[in-house]
């Protein structure tokens, strides 16, 4: 789906963002992706949130369009599609941190992690060096 | 409007941002309360992605309800109410940077003034630390 001036409301960096994920369901899949290391559809659908089969196969569908994620055969099984983050996907990662720092500042209910919490207010540069690492 | 484990879907940190701010019109209050100096109902429903009355009533009452923003009558002109984020809404800041620094990489239509997406590159911690004063 290409991002036009026709079919976007305007040409705002922070609208850009809810055009792509200005719902309660898509920004769960990216999580699940760069934190859980989730990749197949069963997996996803399996989150607490219980997102339902046929809005996780639009967001899919969506992500992908948009470039975020990508798909592919699973090469060990190959009646699966496993799904994984893009560059442009992989490059959410300080948004996603710093959303895990105002929520876990912000929300007393919070299950951030208290090591990851303090790994967010005292070295972030490091612990999103270390992440980025992780997702290839 | 408190969030208890009852009324949410996860304590998730990326859920709790969703819960407060998954749709696709609550971000732009913020984005215009921070960067744009608007502070009235009617200059939220000026902003180019023309939310509609009942949306902004309603968006306006939930971000007020957990204590994002705040309204007061307008010392200028008492028959106004006037917006303003709530230290919880400032803090949102680096998280709405993120999102611009972002969306701007990608998005080939952006309107992200040049120089903004130069500081932002260069010297993120300095831009931040700037606006966090304008927003006092």
């Amino acid at each position: 789906m290409e991002h036009t001036s026709e079919n976007c409301r305007s040409n705002c960096p922070i609208n850009y963002l809810l055009e792509l994920f200005g719902d309660k369901w898509t920004l769960l899949v990216i999580r699940d992706l760069m934190f859980k290391e989730k990749h197949y559809f069963g997996e996803f659908l399996q989150s607490d949130e219980k997102i339902s089969t046929n809005i996780l196969a639009n967001r899919l569908q969506s992500l992908e369009a948009h470039g975020v994620i990508a798909k592919k055969m699973d090469e060990k099984n190959r009646s699966k599609i496993i799904y994984s983050l893009t560059a442009k996907g992989k490059d959410m990662l300080p948004i996603m941190l710093e959303v895990t720092q105002w929520s876990s500042k912000y929300d007393a209910l919070t299950n951030t992690p208290a090591d990851f919490q303090q790994a967010l207010k005292n070295d972030k540069a490091a612990l999103t060096s270390n992440l980025k690492k992780g997702l290839g």
